[in-house]
C-alpha cells in the first residue's frame, strides 16, 4: 500500500471514535473537517519515508507516528486560524473550522485532536511498548514548550522575536519530529535524524514564501500575498525569486547530506530531492530540474 | 512526603521547562498562572491515594499520572473560561488566564498544558515502560472524544443534551481517570476502579452545586449563583439543600462500596468518607458528620 493510503487509513481509523453515535456530533464533524480532505500530508509522508529507510519493522507504530504528527499539524492550523490569531476564513480551499462550526467547536476540535494524537501513538505502539515513551517525547517536544509549535505561535505575542528561533519552533520542530519519530518507530535512534527534518522544514518554509508571492489563491486554496499584507518576513522579499529558489534547493541538498547511515538511505535521498522540486510552483519546477 | 507536596513538586518540575530562558516568556507565565497557586488538587490527590492503596511500587509513575490529570484539568479550565465559552473574569481568587495574559496566550497555554500532560506521563513512566500505553489511553479517553472533557464541553454546543451523558463526560471522566490511572501506575487493572472515580466525581459535582448556592464568592474565589444566572441544572434546585447533602453522602458511600480488593482498601475507604464531609461548606460539614 502506498504511503498516502496508509496515512489516510490511519487518520480515518483514529477519527472513527469521534464520529460514532454517543459522541457530540458537532465536535466529531469539526474534527473531521480539520483533518479531511487531505492537504499535502508532507510531514506524515516524511515520517513514513524515514521509517521505511530505517527498515520499518513495526508498521503500526510508524503509521501511528505519522498520523499523530498530522493530527497535531491539523490541530495547530485550527487554532492558528481562530479569530484571536489569524482570523482566517479559508484553508485548503474551503472554510476554516471556526467559520464552518463556530469558535467554540474550533477550540475544542484542536484540543481533541491533540489528545487524539497521543492516543493514536499509544494504540499504534502497543506491539513495541518500549518505543512509546521515546516516541511520545519526540512528538511532545515538537508541539509543546519550550521549542514546539505552541512556543512558536507564542513568540508572535512577544515584543521582541528572534526570527530563526521563531521559525524553528513554528515550522521546523514538527518536521524534525517527523524524521525523528519515523526513526524511533523503526527502533533506530531519533537524534541523528533531527537535522534532516529541520533542513526539510526550512525548505518547506521557503517554498511557502515563494508560493505566497507567485502562487494563485485557486491553486493554494487560501489567500496569497499574505506575508506582505501582515508584514511577515518572506524569503522572496529578502533574497529575490531566484535567490529563494536557490536557497530551497540548497536546503534540500543539505537535508540529503544529513541523512544518517540506514538500510534505505539511497532511496530516501532521491525522494527528498524530487520532493524539493515538487515544492516549487509548476513552471519553476521545470526550471529548477 | 505528603501527597500535596508530591503533587506540587511534580507539577513544578513539569512546568520548569516552560519557564526557562529560550522559551517565549509570556506563554511560560500563562501556563504557570493556569496551574499555580494550587486549587483543591482533588483529582491528583485521588490518583495518588488509589496508587497507594494498590501498593504503589512505582512512585514516579503515580506522581506523573496525578500531575498529568491536574495539568489537563487546568488546561480545560483555561479554555472553558475563554470569551467564546464562559467569558469568566475570575478563577481561584484571581484573574482567569485570558484576562491576565490575553486570549491568544490562554488558547496556547491550554494547548501546551495538554501536551505537557502526556510528556509528563512519558517521562514519569520511564521506569515502568509497559504501563505507559495503558496510562496514556486512560488519560486520553478522559479528555478527548467520544466521552472525555472536550466531548462534555462540546455537548454545550448541541441543540439537545442528555444531562447524565454531559456530566459524565464533563466532570466524571477525569475523576474516573484519576482512580484508574492511580491503579494502572501501580501495576493494577484500571477498569475495576472506574466506578469509584465516577461516584466521587458525581459527589464533587453535587458539592459544587451546593457551594454555588450557599457559598460566598470570597470563600470560593469565583462568583457564586452562576448556575441560576446561566440556567444550568443544579442539584440544590432539584433536590433542596438537605436532599443535595444526602445525595452527596450517598454517592460517597457508593464510592466506598465500589473500592476493589487491594492492599490499602481500608485506609482508602476512610479517606473517601472524610473527604466527602470536607466537600461540604464549613457549617454543613459539622451537620453531616
Amino acid at each position: 500500500m502506498d504511503a498516502v493510503r496508509r496515512i489516510e487509513r490511519t487518520l480515518s481509523q483514529a477519527l472513527a471514535g469521534a464520529g460514532r453515535p454517543g459522541a457530540p456530533p458537532g465536535l466529531g464533524r469539526a474534527m473531521h473537517h480539520a483533518v479531511f480532505p487531505r492537504g499535502a500530508r508532507i510531514r506524515p509522508r516524511l515520517c513514513l519515508a524515514v521509517a521505511s529507510a530505517c527498515g520499518e519493522d513495526a508498521p503500526g507504530a510508524a503509521e501511528a507516528a505519522a498520523a499523530a504528527i498530522e493530527l497535531l499539524h491539523c490541530a495547530s492550523l485550527a487554532h492558528d486560524d481562530l479569530p484571536c490569531f489569524d482570523d482566517a476564513d479559508r484553508r485548503r480551499g474551503r472554510m476554516t473550522v471556526h467559520r464552518a462550526f463556530g469558535e467554540q467547536l474550533a477550540v475544542l476540535a484542536g484540543d481533541a485532536l491533540i489528545v487524539l494524537a497521543f492516543q493514536t501513538l499509544a494504540e499504534g505502539a502497543a506491539t513495541v511498548p518500549a518505543r512509546l515513551g521515546p516516541l511520545a517525547l519526540v512528538v511532545a517536544h515538537a508541539v509543546g514548550m519550550p521549542g514546539g509549535i505552541a512556543a512558536g505561535q507564542a513568540w508572535e505575542c512577544e515584543p521582541e522575536i528572534d526570527l530563526a528561533v521563531y521559525q524553528r519552533a513554528k515550522t521546523g520542530s514538527l518536521f524534525a519530529a517527523a524524521t525523528m519519530a519515523g526513526a524511533v518507530a523503526s527502533g533506530a535512534a531519533g537524534a541523528p535524524w533531527r537535522a534532516v527534518g529541520e533542513r526539510i522544514g526550512e525548505a518547506y518554509q521557503v517554498a511557502d514564501d515563494i508560493r505566497d508571492v507567485v502562487g494563485s489563491a485557486a491553486e493554494l486554496g487560501k489567500p496569497v500575498q499574505q506575508d506582505a499584507a501582515h508584514g511577515r518576513p518572506n524569503a522572496v522579499q529578502a533574497l529575490g525569486l531566484d535567490g529563494a529558489i536557490a536557497r530551497l534547493l540548497r536546503l534540500a541538498r543539505e537535508a540529503v547530506e544529513a541523512v544518517p547511515r540506514c538500510p534505505g538511505e539511497a532511496a530516501l535521498r532521491g525522494l527528498i530531492l524530487s520532493e524539493a522540486r515538487r515544492l516549487l510552483p509548476a513552471g519553476m519546477a521545470m526550471q529548477a530540474a
